[in-house]
């Protein structure tokens, strides 16, 4: 058995996993991450699936465990290049109905038929049995796989946490994870999301208990915001507005189409009359209303934004009234989020975040947990998945105290191949391609080192073009060169350092060019180039990038 | 009195403060703000100082608290600009060694003169007096003032932390504290940095001994990472390593700096033969080793990420080495920090950050801290200072507990002028100039709105530069355009998408000006721009800046 992570962006095994056997691949999520903060301009970072490129008709299977972009994000980008109609995809009818609902938003996309993952699906490979079950996280229909084989059990947790009183999602069945574990497990693949998190991770009731207090000292409007993914979340805010009497309004796309798509599986229960739209806010009373929305991580654009800034129709904040974040903050979001909570404590709001008290819970397994479930399935050899190469390393340790020997643990990263035989692994010498995919409009991995590159040093000190115009005849500069420079200085206060610019490049021009034969135009822009970008700097302390174009008349 | 805050980027009278009275102005602190991630290429930003251009006769003097960047770094950009050689400047002695030190490095600043503060140090500018008073913080020479007034004193913190252990600092002063609060308080300015941290800060002694436990565990070398101002954790790692019998090796420019600065001053101890230069590290037992280093935010110039990308000439990490990080991090600096330590886990070293264990205090008072300073004085009037608006808010609210009016208490922010009266204040409706001045290397404040914008789209999408020559006398365009792009899309693999492209700008010329008559260039550039951004965000979903250029010939 083989085991390769294709996707990353610095988690291991977030995005993609085949599992390789005899010439069959079974694929484990189609996922993708959001970009960093060098990568401007960027939408999105795809799984590289050169290594699948000419073994299409290898593929036996596609599985996916839950519904969060970073495990179904990709299909738009990738599916139709290698995965022919035939092969049979399995996806939770939650994960199914975002799935589909993505492909209806991408243009030119096929229709994908997928079958529903339920919790007694048995699925037939030959050689190799899958079967499934539940995981607590915060959305719904989050499965874990065990993959049979005639050397004992591949267990993979998918993203968990342990939960007995989740509130509005599945409780975690140890009963079943037991039986599970009466065979053998031969490797547990478990997510490390939370190994550098001491204790147990919080249940929900815990949250749904807090948030129960903030919702009873509440005098007026409550604008509570989440991820538009924390599904379970969403349904706690909504039966506590219908504790405390309170009507709903939702606001923000993923929100409302979650909700949608929730509420008919049956998985979001609320009762007639409880939703209303946003635009009758105002008709009710202040004491009455509980407004969900997206924004929680400061995005631009979101709802939460719009009524911070004073830009949202239907809602203008004022003292009294009540703004829950209700989630954690994504790194890179926190100065975002900042101003954010600055400007509803300036219009006085009674602000709560999960800094201040415990309004979020992470969806993932902290280290006693996953010590616990090391301990359930002793498990011959372990691999630490999901998550940055700290947490994996922290993961690894867990293991070995819980008695793994130190080599039967796999610290695998994204693009190696490993080897998995019944008593002993390897990890081959050779690797697969895993750099970035980079997704940047409708350009799918277009966009690479040289173009972020470019963007790094434009959006630094902008540039600088200079454009010549060379009598063909006399080899002189016709009139003044033209200049166009965009990010570097305010053009209309530098008439003096432009002016010198321009001397300097026509000197440069007429000295290169002057000794007669033919003419290196490449020779006199490079000069351009170096001599004007050190002038550049030397007067301002700035490099933009400096592009010389002549021409020929 | 009049009070106005200069600086800020989010935090409220963090980098300069004024005191105004019969036409005499009193300035605390001259600091400057590391830009925000929408700020490519800005250096730094610094306080408008557009209120005081005109009343450089009015000031009286400039005291600074200490020697933090925040509230010393933008002296070069602005001393020579509105300090007049006679006005009396005063700093601590690290402060001014620091002050002096940055003049040096910063060409074409005038030598001067600070005035050093000690503890008994008093005052006089006529009717208002001022007197000082050490206070714990993570850098010596830390000095809260005292400015007594007819009207009772105002007593401003500066950014504090209670300890009575600090290890290597001063000890908080209640004794001394209270005396000052014998007098009446007429108004205290307190560091609310810390405001919506529960409990007290922590003291200095239970990270040093946390620090203890693993220089005790370490077998072999010890990579100590901190903030280069950080002075008292740099001590502690030295006096660690003395007591474990390691040698330590310095690298990174500011803690080398900042080391002799306060070895100068007797602030800073070690034996004689303790240090030893980083390029003998190899000559001594690993167990015998540490390396005190720049670079814990994951900057990626510093110290710790050469160690961590191998290039790092004198040390190269391997299993049993340890690596500390002892500070918190920076928001923004998330992602940077975390690759950097996933790396030395590849490399098997013992990691030790900050979240895993107590191994950096913050610098400021939490919650109970601010409670107990607002109990020790009593004061009339509470003005929330240094934090951003969220952290003043919480402020307050300690404030309203501990029982101060509430319209007693002064939200005021940067710009706004509080005019305080015996038993009254108001907030003035003018404000003062306070906008955002940004550096970018030998330019202050010419990096405005508009040059920003243009980075940021840069950054997103490139520029595309479309440059046609039109022949002056037909209107027809010679050859074909010339195109420049950067960052936008990979050009060599773009061939169609170009020679559509010149054609439509071809087109679009001759459309525009073929009538006869005066050409009418902008209009035809518009037309360009427009059309042209349209037909490539079509075929891209990309946004570039486009900049057509038209030459006649």
């Amino acid at each position: 058995m083989k085991i390769i992570h294709l996707g990353g962006l610095g988690e291991v095994g977030k995005n993609m996993t085949l599992f390789e056997w005899n010439n069959k691949i079974l694929i484990l999520d189609v996922g993708l991450m959001f970009p960093e903060e060098n990568m401007p301009g960027v939408d999105c970072v795809i799984p590289n699936i050169e290594y699948l490129k000419g073994k299409e008709q290898n593929i036996v299977g596609v599985i996916f465990t839950h519904g969060h972009y970073d495990h179904i994000g990709a299909v738009p980008y990738i599916f139709k290049s290698i995965i022919k109609p035939h092969v049979p995809v399995y996806a939770g009818p939650l994960t199914k109905g975002i799935i589909l609902k993505r492909q209806e938003d991408v243009p030119h996309q096929p229709r994908l038929i997928i079958n529903e993952i339920t919790p007694n699906l048995k699925l037939d490979f030959g050689e190799i049995k899958v079967e499934f079950f539940p995981q607590a996280h915060t959305i719904p229909d989050n499965f874990g796989i065990v993959i049979k084989t005639p050397n004992g059990n591949i267990v993979h947790t998918s993203d968990f946490k342990f939960d007995l009183t989740p509130m509005y999602g599945t409780p975690t069945n140890f009963d079943q994870l037991k039986s599970i574990a009466n065979e053998p497990t031969w490797l547990l693949m478990s997510d490390s999301t939370g190994a550098e998190d001491e204790g147990h991770s919080m249940s929900e009731k815990v949250i749904f208990e807090n948030l129960d207090t903030i919702f009873s000292q509440a005098k007026g409007r409550i604008i509570a915001s989440s991820f538009g993914s924390l599904i379970n979340r969403i349904q706690q805010l909504i039966v506590l507005s219908e504790k405390h009497g309170r009507y709903v309004a939702i606001d923000g796309s993923t929100i409302k189409t979650n909700l949608e798509m929730c509420r008919n599986l049956g998985y979001m229960k609320f009762e007639k009359g409880t939703i209303i739209s946003p635009k009758k806010i105002q008709d009710y009373p202040e004491n009455k209303v509980t407004l969900i929305c997206t924004g929680a991580q400061g995005e631009q654009q979101a709802v939460l934004m719009r009524i911070a800034s004073g830009e949202y129709p239907y809602l203008k904040v004022k003292k009294g009234d009540t703004v829950i974040f209700s989630s954690s903050v994504v790194p890179g979001n926190e100065r975002s989020v900042q101003n954010v909570k600055d400007e509803f404590y300036r219009q006085k709001a009674n602000v709560y975040h999960y800094k201040m008290m415990d309004i979020h819970a992470s969806g993932h397994a902290k280290k006693e947990d996953l010590r616990e479930m090391i301990n359930i399935f002793k498990p011959k050899f372990f691999m630490p998945v999901h998550g940055q190469y700290s947490m994996l390393s922290n993961h690894a340790m867990i293991a070995q105290e819980q008695g793994i020997p130190e080599n039967n643990i796999v610290l695998a990263e994204n693009g190696q191949i490993l080897s998995l035989k019944k008593d002993y692994f390897k990890i081959e010498s050779q690797t697969v391609p895993a750099n970035y995919v980079m997704v940047d409009g409708l350009g799918i991995g277009d966009v690479g080192e040289v173009v972020l590159r470019d963007r790094q040093t434009l959006a630094e000190d902008g540039i600088f073009v200079i454009i010549s115009i060379v009598d063909h005849k006399t080899g002189k500069v016709r009139n003044s060169p033209d200049i166009i420079s965009r990010g570097f200085i305010y053009l209309r206060e530098s008439k003096d350092l432009l002016a010198e610019t321009r001397k300097k490049v026509v000197n440069i021009i007429h000295r290169t060019t002057g000794s007669g034969g033919a003419v290196n135009w490449n020779y006199t822009k490079n000069n351009i180039r170096n001599e004007l970008g050190e002038f550049l700097f030397r007067k301002t302390q700035r490099r933009p990038m400096v592009l010389p174009v002549i021409i020929e008349v």
